[in-house]
């Protein structure tokens, strides 16, 4: 039998799976902690997909999903601040001298939109953007039902544009993007920042209340977390009404944790989005939706990018 | 002998093009004003196809490249403001009616970078982006050797990009696009602007440059003309270090009037993407180069569209 291997790495923890050659029913999962004292995060993962490897059975190929930027043309990851070692690491090459397959790499926000778009929300649309916002913004975009990658893929970093620009510092060291204003992270920050500043808040000041624990409180009532939801709305509708003038999507699929604090970040969101859009038109046939695939998102865009590059062969 | 028919309808001119089913060079060309009192536009234009009609020969479709927000999938021009009856007109609809073969539009920007793409500077490249710079700013992206359309067709509007928040009005009704900061209207509002505040310039107050003579100027060593420029392509600079992210291009071909000013307005553009660009990956191996096909450009674009077209069936 012929199967597929799907890897998902992030910061925190490495899952593996084990797809047959159709459908999108695992034969098998295992997941361990990304860090290890004794062990780089590189060589836990090797040893992830070893333990995973059927006894019976020929292995098609690997796909790894990765945060960071990620050459994917070269199965290169340029950085990865989250995970140790993964600077200008030739992951994929490292990976198939090892087991001898052919290994695929890829940005985690891009697969995830081929994973939504193969086998989630995305199903039927040809033209989809996707962004994931939690920790950072990631982005992934479909056009004519193919994942824009770029010459190097690093395509769609949709967290990484221009939005207000003599706003926040950014991550990546610039100041205004998007990731800086909308992000769990940065929401947090803005809650924190005006508390310190003397504005009264469920949270006692110096507390470090992540993105879930705010949603909490603004649906308490409490109204610094409700302004802070809706910054944050107001930034990403601005930023999606641009998007939408370069892409025009008939779908608009959100994903990471924060896009599931409902109605907090949903309406400005929209309020935003309408007050920005250059033509009603790009609302027409616009479905704005949250991503279907969950925890797997990572495994199934792997899966995707395999089932795409059997295609193309 | 089976043939193409190209039409280019602009502001001030439509023109034609007879082409053979092989090849870019055309059999015959010809070009009448847009504006006549006792005659519409369209009627024009279909006068104009009428004209070019091959007397032997069969003509196996017709493209139209036109201005403004352009439904490409229903052939619908939305809005071309400078075309007198170009609002909701079904154009391809009424074109095929008349002449019995299947009929293309698309927006002349998006148009352009399929025609630099199969017949000029982007030859060899897959992933392009063009930016056209003169009266507005259009745009058009090459993803996978493939146009950027769209669910609607109307993507690639980079023009309707918010650049500056609370920057100037956009002919569009918006605030703060790139358009309204960087193009040769832009420059020559600015100009004009500043010296009705007092600046001092070689133009005399209440005057009405136009793009050119601002050029003009700059070389000359006026130092309100080289502003103007520097300004524009510090807009221009941190809206392409978004693109970047965005699309990671291997080419990026800046077309249109303005773009032929030369180091006036290269030199501080390709400063402010060096300031601005969120990592220097996105500069590697990327070349910046001006767009070739000159005034044939909408032409060979709607020709380009005709090639694609025929690929598909």
């Amino acid at each position: 039998m012929r199967c597929y291997i799907a890897v998902d790495i992030g910061g925190t923890q490495i899952r593996a799976a084990l797809y047959p050659e159709e459908g999108f029913t695992p034969l098998q999962q295992m997941r361990i902690p990304t860090v290890d004292n004794n062990q780089a995060p590189l060589e836990r993962m090797i040893q992830l997909i070893q333990q995973i490897w059927p006894e019976d059975g020929e292995v098609k190929s690997i796909a790894i999903a990765s945060p960071g930027f990620i050459n994917s043309a070269e199965g290169l990851v340029l950085s990865a601040p989250n995970i140790a070692g993964f600077t200008n690491l030739p992951v994929a090459r490292i990976v198939a001298k090892r087991f001898s397959v052919p290994v695929f790499l890829g940005n985690d926000a891009n697969l995830a939109v081929m994973g939504e778009s193969l086998f989630g929300s995305g199903r039927g649309h040809q033209d989809i953007l996707y962004l994931t916002i939690s920790t950072g913004i990631g982005g992934g975009i479909i056009s004519h039902g193919r994942l824009v990658e770029g010459t190097h893929g690093i395509a769609g970093e949709l967290g990484h544009v221009t939005v207000e620009p003599d706003g926040p510092l950014c991550a990546c060291g610039k100041r205004g993007h998007l990731e800086a204003l909308a992000s769990g992270t940065a929401i947090a920050k803005y809650v924190m920042d005006k508390r310190s500043e003397g504005r009264t808040s469920l949270f006692p000041q110096g507390s470090l209340p992540d993105g879930k624990e705010i949603a909490e409180a603004a649906r308490k009532g409490d109204a610094l977390s409700i302004e802070a939801f809706e910054r944050a709305g107001f930034y990403l509708g601005r930023a999606l009404a641009d998007f939408l003038a370069i892409f025009n999507p008939s779908l608009l699929i959100l994903g990471g944790g924060v896009s599931f604090s409902g109605d907090l970040l949903r309406i400005p969101l929209k309020r935003s989005l309408d007050q920005h859009v250059v033509s009603r038109e790009y609302l027409q046939g616009l479905s704005i939706t949250t991503a279907s695939l969950g925890d797997d998102t990572g495994l199934l865009g792997a899966l995707a990018l395999q089932h795409q590059k059997d295609q193309q062969t």
